[in-house]
């Protein structure tokens, strides 16, 4: 197991082709991370271990991803103090709606912060990770402000039509 | 904590009103049980406490009630080998639409056995732990035949219409 | 028609391609099985012979699958106390959904133990008949719990990206 | 058991309140009718036995409602070439989206005539049954077209605020 | 505009991928039928025209396929007392659940036979057709429960796994 | 039947509870409307000779309202090129999702302004018919901008808690 | 920036593919138009000084299309008294269920006009926006009732089958 | 208009009795907070000012409450670098899903932190604010981690069943 300032964690191996979109804003935005697989059925005492000993290791933001029946960003909330961001990972037959409603109907006193379904959410995880670190870091808060005028900036009106 | 042959838990006092359903037919069919709240997310380490343990304090199938984001059958699941039949419970806003997908759609490896939403689903779940108690109990078996055999016999074709 | 101790049936041989999951943890725990096909809405008098004559020709477990408005597992359930497993079949239109409500919301009296819907599902149903069987059977016991403990060690941390 | 020209069944008598809006029309028209309880779960040879005598008994049309995991319409279907009216009773929880996929998903090769959720198809059942015996009676039809043509002049344009 | 025993009609042309499946069984059981395209949107006077002149013509039954929106069947409906069996065909974005919606959802007064999405609710339609039929023609009955008897036949227990 | 420059039509009589939302902002904007019933269902010419005589009877714009399979609104854009601006009323059991489904898919070709499920969709029905008409009508647009501007200013930030 | 009698916008250059489907009923019908990008979330003033330009540029009425959390419409609706013509474009995982929810589901106050999810919603769209501008444009309603006769007329009821 | 570390803002007054909810984690935590409305719809340039604004006021972490067409969280995150908390407010016909949905499917580079619908998700957002100040404010991390433990103490395992 390894920890960054960012810990990125899924419920599976093939979790990783939509979480992956995450890691972009990071290094956009100079943010450390790393990234690896806890399963919250497969492997419970990970999730435990993961959970309880992140903040003693340094991670300030967690962002957990998982599909179908998605325990894993709940159940790390239950064990850390940590914000973590959600991403529901779309699922084979019902597209991820049964991720979002597993991830986001969380009951009152243990909070996730999701985002929306797929690769977008998962980009969007990343954002909001830095986000919240950029709330004590005023560097990391202009690369971000900078971030986004650029991302306004690239929005041509002009339809490219082929 | 306490254990019986049967052992129900559920997410919050409140589930209480709904899983006591379950031990209807418990009671009919004269199988030992005890009920009590463990949380997923506000009591994590009950949780695993109360998995790991119950196999050997004499839990032979577990029952496990919760609404919303509701993580607890799942992760019981994960931590032991009994079976574990799952009550989704009726959400506020969603109607137990979002318990149900939370239970059912878990990922290969680890499973659950999901009964109905709300009421039904719990007075299921008391009947379903028996059927499975009575694989090895032929006494139980020969009341579960005859409790089975008087539902039958109690549907009458005639309506009462007042 | 077959019977074994466990024993799966399903509504149609286009299910075969979901429900051959069913018999991967059975073959790998090392339990007898024996697959075929009845149609609830095609062979009516299969499926009440089937469910009436399965528990004395020593079937211990059903596992049934179905797609669509899936009568086939609950309408076993009415015929026999033996516990019904059941995996909701992906249909075309709706993924599933339509599987997933038609077999899952069982009334007060008749109980089925619903998986998720399609793959993972029915590799859960065979899953779950071992864990039920292993209730009596100290040897299969043993055997899952070393295939569960081979599945936890079997998730890295490690993300293997290319 | 009881059988007329259109035999009118429903899971439970609960559903009765839902299901005699079938009779409004059956009664308004002249058809002769009558309403008892078949449970597809709770009672399976009860089904079996009233939809392979229905057509025997002089039933000329069957009217099938049930709630939740609705599997009577479609289970008397299987047994009888009798055309099968069928009225998803609105469920507690899932407000009869779960009834309407179990009975409508049907799949090819038996059929089933799927009305709306809950009074308003109880009701349009009564009637379907009468339009389909009005294929084969002429004065039925009569009625029929006397009874619409008055459904039609009783809406007026003007609303009657208070 | 053409007109048989049993008329089959169609939004729109694209509909016929998934409408001549209701043919099959019309063949199978030697029973005349002609299909056409009658928009509600695109062709309201057709569609007056169509169902206003069916029962005069020479129909009997009337099937109706549409996708989206669909309102064809139950437009007919309102124009006429013949039987109408309505199929949801899959729409391209909600995979059919607004077309059955639309359908199905038939408000009290002016009944329509719904059958399931798609392909084989297309191919149930005709078979429901024929069953109404057979309401008053002895020998399409007795094709019909030959029919029925030879689909039951053609189930086979064992599986051909390749 | 009447008209006015804008024509409020629903359903049936108990839409008027919904429905009644609309003249609120034409009352408001002072745009003249008359408001009854037509039904789809149950009075299908009275629909055709409405919507087609609308315009030359001065209606400018036609509101619509109606629940369940909801055909009304479609419809009548299918017999007029006026703007027929839709709302779909909620349903008992399905909560106008049915509704909504049923009015706003419409196909290629014949266009509906869909509003939102109940009250709010019918006030916003008459609002957008008046933005209509100030696209001709310098006047009312004064005071559309004028009702606009009043809307705002009384959203006061700070809450009244009691 | 640009403006025409009908401006169409749209949230990303991706929503091209479907939104251009709103300029084929224009340019048949010889409404003049220009379409962009505006989006809400990556360029708010954008849209601010686009909705609040739009009257005084000359644009009449507005086309909006957007995917998921679909906020375009709405927001450019909140900030002028054009009529806003809204396109739920198709979402890659809930195929525009969040779309038309986004859109639709506008409070009290403020209105768009929904079309359907996808491309006919957009081509819809187009076609919407001329039957408003034909309310104060005798020759465009002219061309309008000509091109609803010829898609009328274009409807064959025969069959193409090969 | 007012600021705090934690500013809350909702879209309408109504929304105070679900969005009271988040000030309690925040007063049992000693977190600064004001509360107040900003529609997206009937006051966007409020939102505009108040989005743009806060940083510099001293806001920190904004929560955002909105129901049905909710684009009030997504609007703001568009024009502010703060974490944007957002709940969706339960909608009255479709119980928050709509809500829901229009705030968690953000595309990508603009993000929210989605809460449960409703008076949980409301609770929530106010310990999620609390969790993010945390990440700089060891007392506060003291406090969230006694509160935290107060909150697992509380559950008992005994059900008090009256």
């Amino acid at each position: 197991m390894k920890f960054a300032k960012v810990t990125i964690v899924m419920g599976s191996q093939s979790d990783w082709a939509t979480m992956q979109e995450a890691i972009k804003p990071l290094e956009a935005l100079g943010v450390e991370y790393v990234a690896g697989v806890v399963s919250a059925h497969r492997t419970p005492q990970r999730l435990v271990e993961f959970a309880t000993r992140a903040h003693e290791e340094g991670t300030e933001v967690i962002i957990a991803g998982a599909g179908g029946a998605a325990h894993l960003p709940g159940m790390i909330a239950a064990e850390t103090h940590l914000p973590v961001v959600a991403v529901p990972v779309a699922s084979r037959h019902l597209k991820g709606m049964d991720s979002l409603l597993s991830i986001v109907q969380m009951p009152r006193g243990v909070a996730v912060c999701t985002q929306a379904i797929g690769e977008a959410g998962a980009y969007n995880a990343g954002l909001m990770a830095a986000q919240m670190l950029a709330m004590k870091d005023e560097a990391l808060r202009e690369r971000l402000i900078a971030f986004r005028k650029k991302q306004t900036d690239g929005v041509a009106f002009e339809l490219v039509t082929d």
